[in-house]
């Protein structure tokens, strides 16, 4: 019954990365608190660099900068 | 003064659709703790299905096998 | 599939108040996107007085003012 | 450490007024506990202004009105 | 930089059980989007069983059933 | 209208922290966005350091170590 949320900058993330997001969630619900994935939701939201900011920064200048 | 975040997928959600979330979601928590309608906040979030997992499998995929 | 965040400062509320918002969300999902009561989550967080503010102000302090 | 997300309404917020808000969010973490901005993450949702409601009511019909 | 947030119901759930799940979901995004653990930020949301719902149905009442 | 969302570690925040926390971010939504301080609603949530990780470690074993 667990409920995980992803956040993530948008920057080229396939189809097959959220797939294996969303396996590997649910996976790990499983192993560590033996949850039924059949009712283990994941959502994956992703989030534009101009509205990520981490150390006071937004993340569209860290990766300006190369980071 | 509630806060109520419903997420569903991006699925063709009409204006109205959310307006009847939005008004329903209002009176639920007046009728329920009496809450002042004035100071309810509602936010829906549309999730694309590529980015929803349940059952550790995409909806995208789940859709595609007639679910 | 949807999921629902209702977030209510923590005054009393009981846990059949809690069994109707659950019911009640459930139900309007169902009722205006026809989404299946299985598959629907619902969380009620409890959020103490001094944790929420709206109006830049404590909601203990209103409720001491007798709002 | 702190992680502070900010939902506005998608009402033409600019990149400049983003920044604003993320090195505003994160001083207020350090101004007021100390919070070391290196850590410091914010995350700001644009929402948009039908999947928005206050009082029972969309924020889009809300600007209709004038508010 | 991701954000993970794992919602769980607070049953016995132990400091060693939550490290397995800060470990787990941090490597998780680096082996599938090859992010920097360092920036990786996991929290916890420990949910009692009363504020949880699914299939319209409390969870304290799911596993009274032995569910 | 905004709503903010503020997530710390429960390391001994009193109430008149938080109440700072609740002046501010409302008055940074008005100084950079203009908005309406009567409808911003902010909420607190303190975490506790063994449900919260960065870098893939738990805020506790950091807080060991002097960090």
């Amino acid at each position: 019954m667990p409920y995980v949320n992803i956040k993530i900058t948008d920057e080229n993330v396939s189809a097959e990365d959220k797939k294996a997001l969303i396996e590997g969630a649910t996976q790990l619900l499983q192993d560590v608190l033996g949850k039924n994935p059949a009712t283990t939701v994941v959502v994956i939201d992703e989030v534009n660099t101009d509205n990520w900011g981490i150390g006071g920064e937004q993340v569209t200048h860290r990766r300006q900068r190369g980071q």
